[in-house]
């Protein structure tokens, strides 16, 4: 395995299914226009997409068959390049599915998941119709079928690190708790990390995959969250759990692990650039920029 | 004069000198990246941009012997197209000096200026070191020579109008005073709008530029403003005046006055993305995405 960009798959993915919000997709878009330039191959799943579109529950999950297809894509131009490592930009937290799965496929046991995120990722749609919010309980085997079926290795409890969750819910709590999962919490970020090199010297960890959703980051500090939204109602979010990290304290713990084994896979997802959507918007009603 | 888009020249001008602020530069590119596709003409100015740089007061103006030449540019690449209409996209508010005195030359009286801005833009050196805020005073035929110089039909103080204007200093509001400028306030563009039409009628106005900044946007609706920087210090802006619309109110009082006369240029001036400048910057810094 080599950090070489060359062997690198770039792979967009303007899903924005999963979290049954539009203003994912240009946050792909977004994400993949500031990304830095690779010389290696990029490829880009294709999303449907359009303004007036409804997604429906269709058996638990929002939008499920236009999702399944798309994980369906992004396994097939993955398995195309068959590359060493990829970066995956998104799009909603469910784009991070095929391409872990392929990780963990190829290096088994040597790869550990560093789950950069507020959120635990490991709800079934009995508690959650937007699929995002049980990507990782997939990649471990368990849940939906429809979403399981990508997944030819489960990632084993004792491989996933999380960093930066906060304020779980109680069915989280218990998930976490039954399987014994680390945490990384956001106080540990902010001041001396320990837990990350311990957890991949007792785990064997060679190598390492890391889920980078957004959402792990403060409010004050970046704005293209979901909870930044101008124009959602002030209590859209009340009791749900939001991210405490600065940027400089996301970028540290990521390369606190990275310190310890080449990182394989990076994927970033849950970019919700208001501004840039609604500057968009308004140019169209603009004299002669509009239509 | 028509308002066909194919006769429009449309100028991307990064400028950041005007305001010493490096943000501006990647603000015009994003701008440029989000604006409806344009089957007329295209042009960027040249704009030397490096982080390191640092710029020096010369002779009242920082950046002096940068801005000039990039003046130039954005006049010769006009000149070029000799167009019915043009849309800047910036960049510094400087940027739509050369634009308007094209403007003012060709349509002369017939012109009208809607100068859609939280400030009045009628500094001199003297108050401000910073030559966007002296762009207006300069498309009046006054201030540095440096910048009148590009101005050849200067434009009457009755033929402009302020939207958004709010909270003058002493010197902004005695140079208004001074010329009976008129002003379209905030809190009329929250009701019904008159004063718009009534300055069109009186004044002959035929056709229209609107310099549209940003900055006449709240923190509160729009995060792409100076005053939204997360990492500036909490009173870095204390005592300066700052945006009290909506977008949905700016673009109001736009397409308000648009309705009476055909527009002929708009300039958009003043996006400061610090969300995606840190991102990008972000990105840099993690592994299989940066160097």
């Amino acid at each position: 395995m080599s950090n070489n960009q060359d062997s690198t798959l770039r792979l967009i993915m303007p899903q924005w299914q999963g979290g049954n919000n539009h203003a994912y997709h240009l946050g792909a878009q977004l994400l993949a226009w500031l990304a830095p330039a690779t010389d290696g191959p990029v490829e880009e799943v294709n999303v449907p997409f359009s303004k007036d579109m409804v997604l429906e529950n269709e058996n638990g999950i929002v939008g499920r068959s236009l999702i399944i297809p798309q994980i369906q894509h992004s396994q097939e131009l993955i398995e195309k390049h068959n590359p060493e490592s990829l970066v995956v930009l998104g799009g909603d937290c469910l784009v991070d599915l095929a391409p872990f799965a392929y990780l963990s496929e190829k290096y088994g046991d040597e790869l550990g998941v560093l789950w950069v995120d507020a959120h635990p990722d490991i709800m079934t749609s009995e508690q959650f119709e937007h699929s995002h919010a049980s990507v990782l309980r997939a990649l471990m085997g368990e849940g939906d079928a429809d979403l399981t079926q990508f997944v030819k290795t489960p990632i084993k409890a004792n491989k996933v690190m999380y960093a930066g969750v906060n304020n779980e819910n109680e069915y989280e709590a218990n998930f976490l708790a039954e399987r014994g999962m680390r945490i990384c919490r956001p106080d540990e970020i902010r001041g001396e990390i320990t837990s990350i090199k311990k957890w991949m010297e007792e785990e064997g960890i060679k190598c390492l995959a890391i889920h980078f959703d957004l959402d792990v980051l403060s409010t004050k500090d970046f704005g293209a969250l979901l909870f930044a939204n101008p124009h959602a109602p002030k209590d859209a979010f009340d009791g749900i759990a939001q991210g405490e990290l600065t940027m400089a304290e996301a970028v540290k713990v990521i390369n606190e692990a990275a310190q310890y084994a080449p990182v394989v896979g990076l994927g970033i997802a849950e970019h919700l650039p208001w501004d840039a959507i609604n500057l968009k918007k308004m140019m169209e009603s603009l004299p002669l920029l509009g239509k």
